[in-house]
């Protein structure tokens, strides 16, 4: 679930995101139906989180067998987990924790206006004590959306003040919409003599909803009840 | 701004906010406009937050000094500061920070289907260190709105459970449906031997927007910054 | 309850705390009898609180409904709330509060000789993770009394460099013998293109006492328990 | 790397742990080679730690992807680490990372000897506020270890508790002897009235192994760098 | 220093103490001067304090090489540390310190009137994770004070609490009015079938100051400034 | 037990230890008995434990006392508190805790290659709050052990960066190697106008030993249970 109605993140998510899955899993890309955010809000400002729920419902009426919400900032996540059973997967919440099991300290590296929400997130999991930083990578929103190549060296600029300046392990994108890159950014850090893993948070996120599946393990009803007020 | 639909609602509290007041202050409540809500979600998950959102900016243009939002939840509040420069105030945010500054330890007395979310947003706040337990009131949220004074009986006794079984200090009651009877609980509590404090958090809400607009105090826009996504 | 025995501070106390009441609030200043601190301590270093204890005894014998101590460092108030039943505010404690609520990361602006005293302060309350810094301003105590409008301009730079260096997102000033100049601060680091909100500690305070009157809520005495050993 | 020296442990792992892997991974299962331990010491009191080192070096020279430890106390991971450079994964730490994802508060089932172990890893790894308990279950590792059905309803009957009594929200088996147990657990709570996760570590070990292997990302070398000593 | 003026607990304090201590280091034990507290005050509720600081003051100018002071709640440490330059112990930091080396997890036996003062204690030198419980042992302090031989069994019964209820590993006693006991205590225990450290805080305390004194080693300045202030 | 099997390490051991020592305790050095490491491991990496509880079970069979780890890094020191009985005392937990009790934040100086290490261990004893920084000093291990004098200045400038710098208020030295010049480094700060105390880690965790010896106290077998594991 793509939380934006562009039709050209689409046409991206549908080429990117099966790389991420295993040869027998099944991909499917949904985008919000129509403009329902009335200005210019942020994705975890909740305009659009009523229809990301509507999507949630949908996918689990459809048959599917895991989500993935398409945002760093998992928007909708908590709330979806209340309404479906089947696993609901933010890529902030799993990069984050895998950065912990990968290495002492992270940073996130992300756009300008999430700097602050990136770091209410970590914390929100419970993870602030691992975050070295919340990195800026110099390049706006609109246009890695027109072409995720452009956010490449950014990426990789921020990731290293992250390294060098203030001491991160590891390295996690702050934003799905450079989702494909990690890879590059990682070999270049290497080459520029910060070998440090670069995690993709889709990647990893499809990946455990895979295993999720595989093992019939869903989030708990405990912590995420269904909804039964009158 | 009460995150609901019922009139009976926003009759009582057009009965019972203006004693919350000072004499010069004047109230206004509204509900949302309609039944926005596809099922029987709580007003924490999202379905509302839209309209919420849109009643924030609706207040704002209509030239209030300050909004105060109808719920212990919070819902809509972080999101509606970025949206709007007058304060917003959340009852729960502002009844915690108070029981922390009158005692070591508070309870939360709930409803049950709000228990976790109750710790949750302690735990959000900075203040779960300070948080003796959250109780549940065995009174169902259905019967409160019909009479409020049914819930009395309920908040007592999760009250006196909270301080001898679990070590509380000072009580918050975690619905606001049942706002206006802190003061009954507080004396009932004292005449049991139990005489610790008992907040009424809207009271406690609507005093501070007023100290806020005396002030010329608003929350901070570093923290909550006005949208500019494309 | 102002910890000096300075004459010339109580002249100014009493010109300038009437303007934090409602006009139907009744303020009354009391500095200490007698020079009690037999060097030149801080009022938290304890010398003073036996006198400061005196004072809150005899306010609620003479009839207080509540009392605000004037020094930051909240000399003497847990001790207070023992003794006494009325409520005893502290600026620091309600400051601090305040700021959490108005925003993510606060930073506090202090005289030199108190800035670890009031990190420790802010630590103490439960709130170390969200102060951003304690940001010393070049000024001496002794200039201040003698004319609080030379705090001004120390004031506002300290607090340009919290924002822009330590990331603080709202301002405390952490001495309250510079009372009455946040409104100027605030509107002073808009203009310089710093728009956060900075808190008034002692209107705060006051704000405070008032509501918790009007409320019938005070300390709670399972915290602050009446002194019994023999 | 099984961190014992027990041919019947390891014959049992020959035949369970092929199948949490995908059908294109080779599972290759090797135990110490001599019993090393002087006297009836834990894997985790450092005993076998050079052992199970030479082994990692072992699988790397002998071009393997990836290691997972056997064992929930994930002993010489962190060591490991520094010796070479493929991932080296421990049961423990994905299986609380993981169960800290699918709900708020999750309790480890361990044998009674591994209780306090279990809470220190668990706090090692910054989880603790997340943890509802460690339960013990009534059956001791010899027993296990000859028949390993034994411990299913040892391992009910302590979830049950830890569900009930300290509120858990997800299950975590605290023994890799009983692997291949969780999917009959998790059916038998939901058959008795408690539908939490219960994760099997060593499923979730493999499966984040692979897909560390896909993404060629390994631990960090700044967290655990080789050594360098003279 | 022993923050009272009874002059029974100096005589049993002069017998005591010098059993704490190593030969050649001499205990000079002072009792206040003057029944100071006008009220039935705790030692740490600040009346007494300028009188113990004026004490620690004569201690340095009288050629002491370090104060220890006879209270668990440590009244005057923090302060008395700005104020002179010799070392000034509190027999709670350093029991409570060396109790966290001693085990996982410690319990304090106190008088049922400072059991929260205990807590926040803890909680004020950054141990309060450690703590299992503040456990009261049922025997008035004037009895005590009278003869310290009648709290060895409540003694003795509040540990066996702490530890087979509330976890302890490691007791300490929370009142120096039962000092010299502590051994027989741990003995007992051992017989009863919990064999755990039990510590005496103020031989500890002792031991710790010969040792600061041997090593030239004192509080930190850079914490404990001396006051300038006009 | 020094972990390490170079010769003159014990030499220098033997000749400085004894210093640290009240005149009446003998001090028994050991080394380990062959270079077991395989490479050239850190000694908390693993290699060297065996061999070290080796010298603990020996050390107890020969009826010492108690047992200091010669190492900051306090290797074997936990398991070895499991095989014996007698205080098994580390000087990183020793000396960690000294140096919160003397002051509010401290910095470890440290060898480059420990800095993560020390970092993480002040971490694993619960103080990470009271941590201002770790330094690292410029001076190879391996010219240390050959003159420890070497490592003075450069002990001294690292200091100097801790306190001016990171904010430190005690300094810890981390790394054994340098035993013998704390008090050096101590009045070469105050000299340069920096003076805070230096501890000296081994006198400090020798002294313990002594204290604990007299007391009849020692570690928790709760905490660190004999193995009983068939």
């Amino acid at each position: 679930v793509i939380p934006g109605s562009w039709p050209e993140v689409l046409e991206v998510a549908q080429r990117v995101y099966p790389g991420f899955a295993r040869p027998d899993t099944e991909i499917s890309c949904v985008i919000l139906d129509e403009r329902v955010v009335p200005r210019d809000a942020h994705p975890s400002d909740g305009f659009v989180t009523p229809e990301i729920l509507g999507k949630l419902e949908e996918a689990e009426r459809d048959g599917m067998d895991a989500v993935v919400i398409d945002c760093m900032a998992d928007p909708g996540m908590e709330a979806g987990r209340k309404l479906v059973s089947i696993p609901v997967i933010g890529p902030g919440e799993v990069a984050f924790h895998l950065a912990a099991i990968l290495g002492y300290k992270f940073s996130v590296v992300s756009l300008e206006e999430d700097t602050l929400a990136m770091e209410k997130l970590v914390d929100h999991y419970g993870l602030i004590e691992r975050l070295s930083s919340v990195q800026t990578m110099d390049c706006p929103l609109g246009q890695i959306v027109r072409d995720r190549r452009l956010a490449l060296d950014p990426l990789v600029e921020a990731s290293l003040r992250a390294v060098k300046v203030d001491g991160a392990h590891v390295i996690v994108p702050g934003c799905t919409a450079t989702a494909g890159l990690a890879a590059q950014v990682q070999a270049l850090l290497a080459q520029l003599g910060c070998p440090v893993p670069v995690i993709e948070p889709l990647w990893a996120a499809v990946r455990l909803a895979e295993s999720l599946v595989d093992m019939s393990v869903s989030h708990s009803k405990r912590t995420y009840p269904s909804p039964q007020r009158p």
